[in-house]
């Protein structure tokens, strides 16, 4: 059997915890897998005192991260330290440069300085492997990269960010407005402390980046996402979106368009039939439509020790065996600088509720500003009396252009007799 | 730029024709995702007069797809063949033994001489790839033995067969019975003119081994399958199956169990909150749940021309980067022989529907011999009248053991007042 492979780990938070425990459970088999044994060499975490449950005597202790980056005694370096610059990046840069090679789930990272960290693994014919940085255990980089090879993606989809997911079905589930169940979700343990990185879809969005990255073959352009979150889907939203049959998602988008690449996130109103519909609670999934293989979809969990454990050492084997990929499917000198497709460009149909004060004349004033937008209504329901005067109503458009459909709601949101600020939700058809 | 991957395909018909496609139309992406060129230099079929609306100048045309096995310009042999031994089987031996990497879309050869197979190509240092050979374009081989290899898999199951599965959606949507829409199937081309390989679960048999050979790491054993076709779902238990929250499919399943690997193919009850019970017409899924990343699923067309050459050129990427992993997981050397668990050793709960003379009595007497092989009723089910005098009785069981369920049903059949042979389907919760 060949040498071991010898393995540093840069953070021992949850993932980094689960990393040791796996690479301790399945030593043996991942010897066989692997084709020599993976050994944990040295670890490096802000705190040493910490409570973790893992075994790791006759592990190097290392103060400084960075000193993983030039250990002679290192073939590679897993970083999981996490955010898009600082210790991390300059980790990744540094153990790239001596030789290493490196295996992350920093999304981030990846999403601001993909193309350059990609250059740099190339330059020094090392291993940059990011698996764990998307969707948790869910093999979809290598599925893009290697399973799917063969195609030209036409559009990509999912579910990216599990709490999102968790929140919107749980105000579904239960019919509770947006900050209850946030906040039940950060009391268990399913959102952070400060939401903000998941409910206004920045994580998702360095997920879409990174996977447009990987299924175009394209410079990885974290700009070039248009991003909202969740925070103003209300449960009266959702109530009107399985009415109409839809389900609301927080989905990432990317495709090829005439104007360009288009990258979004930001909740969709999904038919009930589009098997994505029915993703639940914190689960992931990504839909890959390639001109040969048609439409594949991808499922699991999205986030959590075990998942994000598995793509890692998924990594660890394939450097174990020399299994080598550019790290978005091309030679990073023939990374396609796409231009960005304006999201005023992009054309699909769109939901829009809105407030209104209960009077003769509103419906007509509304369907005058969409007339002029040249915008045509496919259905519009309009409930009964309410005590304080206002009522919703909904509508449902044809396929328009998103100009037309944002300066048609400005000059909606002005009528006298429209309350709150028009709720606007694309519709998306596969 | 590396030389090109020299590449011989044996083999065209809707499979091979594809891949010349594929190849041709995504030359230029193929070079720069493969490291160089993927270049189809010679090829072999049955008829040369054929109409098959690909372009094959400049390609050397071989009378005997053999000499494709020893031809010393070619890099690597596609054998599109078929069938588990004769040409077939001859040719992969011939070309591993002449230093040939070989990718396959044969799933009855690797079903019956897999291990013998993988044991040749690792004695040569030779890549054995099949992808193609697994549910079309789902990447699920690469899934198994890298994208979930740090994973100790507990079980796996899916829709592998996308004629029966075509079948059994169109019966349950048109309420029509097998025959018919199986007659229907064949002239719309998705069933063959013989269809038993299909509808009587051989080919999801073959399927099922490979991927049990990939998922456990243990030799491939076709024989160990326990196999039953859909010939017998009526479109009565169909209907009985949506009342009682269950569709119907026809899956293969592989587990672990104490008595050893339990591999079966059979029509099942699938809860309908079950993702996989919505995988509907010529799609196939897999389900697979490993002790670290939790269930997975993956999703797609499981046969024709663009999945299918989708996954050989994926298998063809890997060859030209030198990406190899041992056929089924680990090296040949190290498959373990594991035992069959006996079907009669199976534990789970059943379905029963009988045709009954309606008279006093005759429940009773099904419950008698229920209650003597201690089998527990959850729920049953009994219709009203009918001019024939016989009427549907439907039980479901609660979790009992295959054996006594089967001593059961062979008395049931013999009660006097038992019309047509018991109908049993397995019910499978997830």
């Amino acid at each position: 059997m060949k040498p071991p492979l010898r393995i540093g780990i840069a953070g021992l938070g949850t993932v980094g915890a689960g990393v040791v425990k796996l690479l301790a459970e399945h030593g043996r088999l991942l010897s066989l897998r692997g084709g020599r044994p993976l050994k944990l060499v040295a670890v490096s975490a802000r705190s040493k005192a910490k409570k973790r449950d893992i075994d790791l005597r006759g592990v190097r202790w290392e103060k400084d991260p960075l000193a993983l980056a030039e250990a002679s005694d290192l073939d590679v370096v897993i970083e999981l330290i996490g955010g898009s610059g600082g210790i991390a990046r300059q980790l990744v840069r540094k153990a790239l440069a001596s030789g290493k090679h490196v295996v992350t789930a920093n999304k981030a990272l990846l999403a601001m300085h993909g193309t350059e960290l990609a250059e740099l693994s190339e330059k020094k014919g090392r291993i940059l492997a990011f698996e764990a940085a998307v969707a948790g255990g869910i093999p979809i980089i290598k599925a893009l990269r290697e399973g799917l090879v063969g195609n030209k993606v036409s559009r990509l989809y999912g579910i990216l960010n599990g709490t999102c997911n968790y929140i919107l079905t749980t105000m579904r589930e239960t019919g509770r407005d947006f900050d209850v169940v946030l906040a039940e979700a950060q009391a268990a343990g399913y959102a952070e402390a400060d939401p903000s990185f998941d409910v206004d879809g920045i994580d998702a969005a360095h997920k879409l980046a990174v996977l447009t990255g990987a299924a175009f073959g394209c410079q990885v352009n974290f700009e070039g996402v248009h991003v909202e979150g969740i925070r103003r889907v209300t449960s009266m939203d959702i109530q009107f979106a399985e009415e109409l049959g839809y389900r609301i998602k927080l989905l990432g988008l990317a495709r090829e368009t005439r104007y360009g690449i288009e990258q979004r996130v930001h909740p969709c109103m999904v038919p009930l039939e589009a098997p994505i519909a029915h993703i639940e609670g914190v689960f992931n999934a990504v839909v890959v439509e390639g001109d040969f293989v048609g439409t594949t979809m991808f499922q699991g969990r999205g986030a959590g020790q075990g998942p994000t454990a598995s793509a890692v050492v998924a990594d660890l084997v394939d450097v174990a065996r020399g299994r080598d990929m550019p790290a978005f499917v091309v030679p990073a000198a023939q990374l396609a600088a796409k231009k960005v497709a304006p999201i005023g460009r992009h054309v699909g149909a769109y939901y829009m509720r809105l407030m209104v004060q209960d009077r003769p004349g509103v419906i007509a004033a509304i369907s005058g500003v969409l007339a002029k937008e040249r915008i045509s209504v496919e259905s519009m329901l309009q409930r009964g009396r309410s005590q304080s005067g206002e009522v919703p109503v909904v509508l449902t458009t044809h396929e328009t252009e998103e100009a037309a459909m944002q300066r048609a709601v400005a000059r909606i949101a002005k009528l006298r007799a429209v309350a709150a600020e028009p709720c606007l939700i694309r519709i998306e058809t596969f």
